[in-house]
């Protein structure tokens, strides 16, 4: 039987609670530092490299970490979930997001079918019909192809596939691959609709309804907002829309739709990316082909995830790393900072991943915790981010650890050289010089020019951001989270700290308010 | 003589340490809720107002803020700076962005003139060469009209403009004042540049060049790669440019330029989106009329900011009230969340202007502080981040301190009726119920679904978001970092912690390194 103990109910927790993290600028110096970023390195999956030789972190801690490992029980909390255990116990499910892409242990089984099958079916059904759409088999009323995809969803059907629609655009512009534009609404905010309907071309536009309940606030007034737009336009909604919803749901069966594809209650939405959510979208703009190859790389990274070894399992390292940095260290938030414009809004779904999962107080059996949980998550890509916030981070009174990412090659294959050096190599360069200063830092006369290190930082590398590298990189993220939940004793998988907004907001707009609530809503004119 | 103290030094901070905070689930009850929310605002310019009704202060400690102002002579600081007196002590420079948008002290003469008179010079020069493209007499080779403004630009250069060109595109839509789309490239990663060029009209775009050394690596790399792809589609150069810098860079005198607009020493990059690196875009995009208008509110703002009481003074006040949680109640970061999706990139501005500034450890005089200073911004637009990364500000182990912004009317004129409410009465509600939300949060039985409360926050309400109001914010926020940074003995206005980055980068470009650095560029193959 498995253990959920809090952390600090843990021997191995509390033994490394004791031992004192290295000096930085030391251990990275000279040849010590040499040696240190060939051996603090692991494999990841699609030729990418987790290496973390800038962490503050040496054998000793690392021994630890790989007890603390062992004690809780990580890789069989793993394999309780992949195989389907009911692991999201607030909300009674299954947690089921790396069957999309993979089948890692014993078949589950639940609502009488076998999920993996029923995962693969909707991937068929989406292949089938992105095809006829790229085909111009399903077309508009004039029978003209469609040019634009337009998914209309918020929080995890909107951060995640937007992203990852971002980090693929110039890749499959270079190689052949792009087929439809896409474009996100999200905002239950008017302008967001109406900025996204004033920019497209209305008549060839294919609206991608997704909700998984189907009740949805925002989204289902934003699927009104364009409703009336395509229906002012002369056109027939019912051509322009389909729906990714739950088979129960109003949605699911509705005439209102060209096609509907599912997901279930299994798929969280911060993990739906590579379900039917971020499925459709990204086969239509892309090519299923190119869907599929993002799922293979989810899938070879959840491979190494379920590896006992931390040292060969890259998501439960990074994921010990940073509960050491955030429970015996005492850092209190985390920024992410990918050196590729292509991930500008990989930090933002990153934040959804990581401050809804484990953003939390309460343990998996809804008892206080007595320790921090979930740091808070930010970052913009480099070298953008090293002309604005970075100076915070270098000499600021709080240390911030740091997750780079980084790859040889850019995406869209234009470069110009400029004092000898091309804008890739320039980017390279400033991402590694950044490890260096942030760990080891500079002595200085003028105390203002000192950088005093120690600031700790991963960094992942990859050749290029392909669809596989994308897939291992997400499946990484998300392996980490829910590692760091599992030490917290966190359920990673509900979101109970939503709904009293959405409880309060029902009222005002009823007009069943009183005191502070009224005056402020009365303030703001509702 | 005006005495620049440490926080720890003056006597009213040590006063504020021992008085406690106020119980917002109570205060926020009943009658005396509804009495705080009416009592606890404060009027800003351009109609707009600062609420600060759910924040954790009573009269009593707002009393101790106001010794506090009093004793940290923060009124006095603020004129000693807008009449030019030499607040950059690290670089020995004025700080006179307030002059780009009115004369609120004494004339200030520097480098043989009045600047406010020449920060008005670039005004007119501006205006004039805006004006002349939207009149197709500047135009390019073939005597066709501009139709896009590119700002290549990096941090200051980038972020402001960037935020501000979003968060007017659809009011001047709506209001006929749209003159020309602006995009920008930032990025040193080639994909960003390739990205944009790809997705432009060449042959009818104005670059803007944004550099006040005119040194600027990331921008001239930038400003190489668009030469280039000019050049490659048979287009002159020298004919598609514009740049904006400074009187003495190397740029300025340049027969590459089709102009030149300049800016000066004593205009921060984090500050200059007042000055003519906003100008110039803004001014190409919306006009220089609606430019004009931007400036007048961010005038108005900083009269505002010049008062000495706080109550009367928002962004002194909401200063007080931060370092109040920052350095009294220990929260180590603030989200800043704006219900309006034309600011989704304001935070992102913020996040700059706030960390840039007050990101540091050692006072103006070089001496090392003891305590924390600038805190980590973050945030996204509301719903938006209500689907994402509120579950952690809800319920997290952290109290994060939450500044929302909203206004009554959206700006684009399209909305639709849904379950008997606006799509904009919807955002408002939200916006309403999440303030009480966070601050009296809610018993339940189930820990997993109680709401702890006592979250602080603070909400600027406007009507609409115009570039009145748009220039009332910039200018609150700006007077806001610079009162923290009084307050905590900062020079708010340098930015040393970018400098180790950029020199270690350049040995690895290069190849001066060995050990630890030589390694992670040899991963990353440069």
């Amino acid at each position: 039987m498995i253990k959920w103990n809090n952390l600090d109910e843990l021997k191995s927790f509390q033994q490394l609670c004791n031992t004192g993290a290295p000096d930085l600028t030391k251990a990275l110096a000279g040849e010590e530092g040499t040696e240190r970023v060939a051996r603090y390195q692991a494999p990841m999956a699609a030729g990418l490299t987790y290496s973390y030789a800038a962490k503050q972190v040496n054998d000793d801690i690392l021994a630890g970490l790989k007890q603390l490992a062992a004690e809780a029980e990580l890789a069989e909390k793993f394999r309780e979930l992949y195989e389907g255990a009911v692991i999201n116990t607030g909300e009674k499910r299954r947690v089921l997001h790396h069957l999309t892409r993979g089948q890692l242990g014993k078949d589950v089984e639940a609502d009488g079918r076998n999920k993996r099958s029923f995962y693969l079916e909707q991937q068929e059904k989406i292949r089938d019909f992105a095809q006829k759409v790229h085909e111009g088999v399903i077309a508009n009323e004039k029978g003209e192809k469609f040019t634009t995809a337009v998914q209309i969803g918020i929080g995890g059907s909107d951060l995640g596939p937007r992203a990852m629609y971002l980090a693929l655009e110039n890749w499959a512009k270079q190689n052949g691959c792009f087929r439809m534009e896409a474009r996100f609404i999200s905002n239950v905010d008017p302008d967001d609709a109406a900025g996204v309907l004033n920019s497209i071309d209305l008549a060839h536009s294919l609206f991608i309804l997704v909700s998984k309940s189907g009740t949805t606030l925002e989204t289902l007034t934003n699927e009104s907002f364009v409703r009336d737009a395509l229906q002012k336009a002369g056109l027939d909604a019912s051509r322009h829309m389909i729906a990714v919803t739950s088979e129960t749901s109003p949605l699911a069966s509705s005439s209102d739709y060209l096609a509907a594809f599912f997901m279930d209650d299994y798929i969280g939405g911060r993990y739906s990316s590579t379900s039917a959510v971020g499925g459709a979208v990204l086969s239509l703009a892309f090519g299923p082909e190119v869907f599929g190859r993002f799922l293979q790389g989810a899938a070879a990274e959840d491979q190494l995830s379920a590896q006992a070894d931390p040292e060969k399992n890259p998501a439960m390292l990074d994921a010990l790393i940073g509960v050491y940095e955030r429970n015996v260290l005492g850092y209190p938030s985390t920024a992410v900072l990918p050196y590729s414009q292509a991930l500008s809004r990989f930090p933002a779904h990153l934040q959804q991943l990581d401050m809804e999962s484990n953003g939390k107080s309460v343990n998996r059996f809804g008892e206080k915790v007595s320790y921090p949980t979930g740091p808070v998550i930010f970052g913009e890509p480099g070298t953008n981010g090293q002309h604005s916030f970075y100076q915070l981070l270098h000499q600021g009174t709080d240390i911030i650890p740091l997750q780079f990412i980084g790859f040889r090659r850019n995406q869209a294959g234009m470069d110009v050289v400029i004092q000898d050096s091309t804008s890739q190599q320039k980017l390279c360069a400033n991402v590694a010089a950044q490890i260096i200063a942030f760990a080891c830092g500079k002595e200085d006369e003028n105390a203002n020019k000192r950088f005093a290190g120690n600031r700790p930082s991963s960094i992942i590398i990859g050749d290029q951001l392909t669809p596989e590298a994308l897939g291992a990189l997400l499946a990484h993220f998300e392996n980490k989270v829910m590692f760091q939940g599992f030490l917290w004793n966190l359920n990673s998988f509900d979101q109970e700290g939503v709904q009293l907004g959405k409880v309060l907001a029902k009222k005002v707009l009823a007009h069943q308010t009183e005191g502070a609530l009224k005056a402020l809503s009365d303030l703001l004119d509702i």
